[in-house]
């Protein structure tokens, strides 16, 4: 079943302790949308400028991705630039020019009402709330960020009362629910409304609460990750990707998307941008996502014994 | 078959954001034999001061532990103060002093020697080498910590050469491989000469390393932690309490033993001291356990369909 992920799309600047990459091709709503191509068709709606180009539009639709929802705005491309930490797992924003994002209004066409999976990526919970009125899945999880959960709590809490899954990193989920810990934070959250939250956490891996249960994926041990920008967004990508894939969303498939987020996140951080991500096999794929089931076999893989 | 641990036993002063304890029984040796004597008959070899008193030795000997390896010396027993950060993960050293610790060398009795499994907690890594060299286990495993990882290096180094496992913090992980990059300085620890090395991760659980396998297991979600203090060293004890029950260390029994580890430093954190660790029924472990295997498990447990 098709997949629609509306969000941000970007240029980001970075600096690593691996390097540095200029102006190169981010944002959420990217990101997410290539993890999940290879796992489903998948829509995207976003806003771009006018510099934005045509080898990033070719890059997209390489992954399949109908772009036709990306709209052209006079002005420039949102734009973002940040450094990590020596352990990468501290950012500083550096600048942010939002640009035409600033005034992003979601608009659809005919196709994109009723697709079954929608992903909401971090953009104003107002603007979540509508593109959800509008296009009515049978499946919803959004994002979401700091500036939003300080600036517009309750429209936050009102869009979670309608989503399906709440997909959040860490330190937001802790704020968010004005808890400090992760599994009490979860809770509140759930309390909120929807029936699945996964709380993403860098290098650690993520952790979803449904319902009863809880599930743990670790992080797949990357050797050499270049540049974590976009990991969270892949994961949510494998995560809708998979689950799209599937049709269903009980608690087997949820676990199982769990462990595709983490493969996708994983190939993200190898390179800066989509240099990595962009490029995979459906192969590669499920190579590390048995891996990873193996890595979280109590009963040792017979391979290794 | 019987496990030796070796490490200090310590009068804690602690202050965490939901309460304190003051002159509480702790160490390492203490969490750790406690924790393994679920499991196994456990001997515990330490240094007290002549304030140690008849309660804290009645609270081990009621755990089935032989203290008589307990040296009672003249002087004051190894007092340590801390406190806790809001999410528990950070903690400041207020005081240490060492009193009668601090000249601990370790002595055993004719029964201690050929005791098939031996914890070597952390202390001077050339009293791990000499206890090592005297008790000539089956299996070893050691801890360190940043006084000797930067003090007695080479000391350290020659004891990992004749350890079978490492059981150790990762930021000590990250120090003692000059490696920020967890999966890259497992596998240095690893050229070292130990067959395993566990990486614990505090609230993120840990993860064992060893030849080609990686096995993550998460924290057990604990809804109200009052205290850190001895999570790890009640995770070693779980661990290393498990594999003497089993009599062996195949891939499939160290990851049961991360299971157990992760169960016993779950409960550790529950209350202060030993105030949970040392009430807990083997019920109690197994059901914990399960749950943790559950959350573990990518098909969705029966139970929560």
């Amino acid at each position: 079943m098709s997949l629609l992920v509306v969000g941000s799309v970007a240029f980001d600047s970075v600096r690593t302790p691996h390097g540095s990459a200029r102006e190169v091709l981010g944002g959420s709503a990217v990101y997410c949308a290539v993890a999940a191509s290879y796992f489903t068709r998948v829509r995207m709606v976003a806003v771009v400028g006018e510099d934005f180009g045509e080898a990033p539009m070719a890059l997209l639709r390489g992954r399949q991705i109908d772009v036709s929802g990306i709209e052209v705005c006079r002005g420039e491309t949102f734009r973002w630039s940040g450094e990590y930490s020596e352990d990468l797992n501290d950012r500083t924003t550096l600048s942010t020019s939002l640009n035409v994002f600033e005034s992003f209004k979601p608009r659809f066409r005919k196709a994109d009402v009723g697709v079954p999976y929608l992903f909401l990526g971090n953009i104003d919970p107002d603007l979540q709330g509508q593109v959800l009125q509008r296009v009515r899945p049978s499946l919803a999880a959004c994002d979401t960020m700091n500036f939003w959960i300080e600036g517009k709590t309750d429209s936050l809490k009102r869009l979670l009362a309608r989503v399906d899954g709440l997909v959040i990193n860490d330190s937001e989920a802790r704020l968010l629910a004005g808890e400090i810990n992760t599994v009490v934070a979860a809770r509140r959250l759930l309390a909120l409304g929807p029936r699945f939250v996964v709380i993403k956490r860098g290098e650690y891996g993520a952790a979803l609460f449904a319902g009863g249960h809880y599930f743990a994926v670790p992080a797949y041990p990357v050797e050499r990750p270049v540049d974590p920008t976009g990991a969270g967004d892949s994961f949510a990508g494998g995560f809708m990707g998979h689950l799209a894939r599937r049709g269903e969303s009980s608690g087997g498939a949820l676990r199982e998307a769990m462990i595709y987020g983490s493969v996708l996140a994983s190939y993200c951080v190898e390179d800066f941008s989509l240099d990595r991500l962009a490029g995979l096999t459906s192969e590669a794929i499920e190579r590390r996502s048995r891996e990873l089931r193996d890595f979280l076999s109590v009963d040792e893989p017979a391979e290794s014994r």
